[in-house]
């Protein structure tokens, strides 16, 4: 697998799974009806941030977005989004991301990673965080409207990438070269 | 002390003490550089969200932004930042517009009321919040860079709108008429 930093014709292949994620509505809080402009100019970021993709076999199976969770006195935080495309699922995309990011912020400088908003019921995404060493830090009591179960909690996990080396699976994931 | 909606020609009146709290840099993640039209941007919302002033004796001491925390799923629980003039501290300016923001918030139909980074050295704001019933859910460690304190936690606070009465104190509010 290969992790790349996106290029803006990327676009056109990250927006059919994008948008349906989206419309499954149990995992992200963009508006259901959001257009591929307005999803494009929030998940295509620009620096100090940095969007890449997951290449398996020449097809782009996921995308994740990096950057500094808050600005100014805030933003020695990272923080993340992914989306793995529902037909790669079970095939380590989101963890191959998951590494390459916090690799990345890292290396970049960030003191720590936070996620503002994980659906409590996404059990897949919350094990894969606390596998790479997050924690819950709190869960916001039915802040998300799920599709299918009404309303769960947003947990806000956290990690630092000071004190800990960042366990790594067995991935096959190639890293481009940084800096 | 009038609690109104923000006109657009309020802002000459806002930029000078929001300028300031910020080059203070204790309590917002507002770059230190920001500029007069990015932080009127930032701050002067929009629909579904309100910015309001605080008037007193003809003069704005300060405002407030209200709105949904999230888009989509998540917008059922608002948000909202508050501004004070330093020079109008200890007139019960905050507690005015955290009274206001509150009933707006459950006027509107939200559920509950999240601040996603009260800076935990800010004892006044944190004193505030908790007489008005919200509870501390989380602090995320040394995620705020204090120009006099060096890196320190920012709470995640949070109030639902939905089963206890607002406590009011004896505040000489006026309010504007909504809906």
């Amino acid at each position: 697998m290969l992790i790349r930093p996106a290029e803006a014709a990327d676009w056109e292949s990250i927006w059919p799974f994008f948008r349906e994620i989206v419309m499954i509505g149990e995992t992200y809080c963009y508006p259901d009806q959001i257009t591929s402009e307005s999803a494009r100019s929030s998940w295509m970021t620009e620096a100090p941030g940095i969007t890449v993709v997951a290449e398996l076999e020449g097809r782009i199976v996921g995308s994740a977005r990096i950057g500094p969770n808050r600005d100014g006195r805030g933003a020695h935080v990272a923080t993340a989004a992914f989306m793995v495309d529902p037909r790669s699922q079970g095939e380590g995309v989101g963890r191959a991301l998951a590494e390459f990011t916090l690799d990345w912020a890292r290396t970049t400088g960030y003191r720590a990673m936070q996620f503002n908003a994980v659906v409590a019921t996404n059990i897949g995404a919350v094990s894969l965080w606390k596998s790479l060493g997050f924690e819950i830090l709190a869960t916001v009591p039915e802040a998300f409207d799920h599709a299918a179960d009404g309303l769960v909690g947003l947990h806000i996990m956290y990690r630092s990438l000071l004190d800990r080396p960042i366990l790594r699976s067995e991935s096959s994931m190639r890293r481009v070269p940084r800096g």
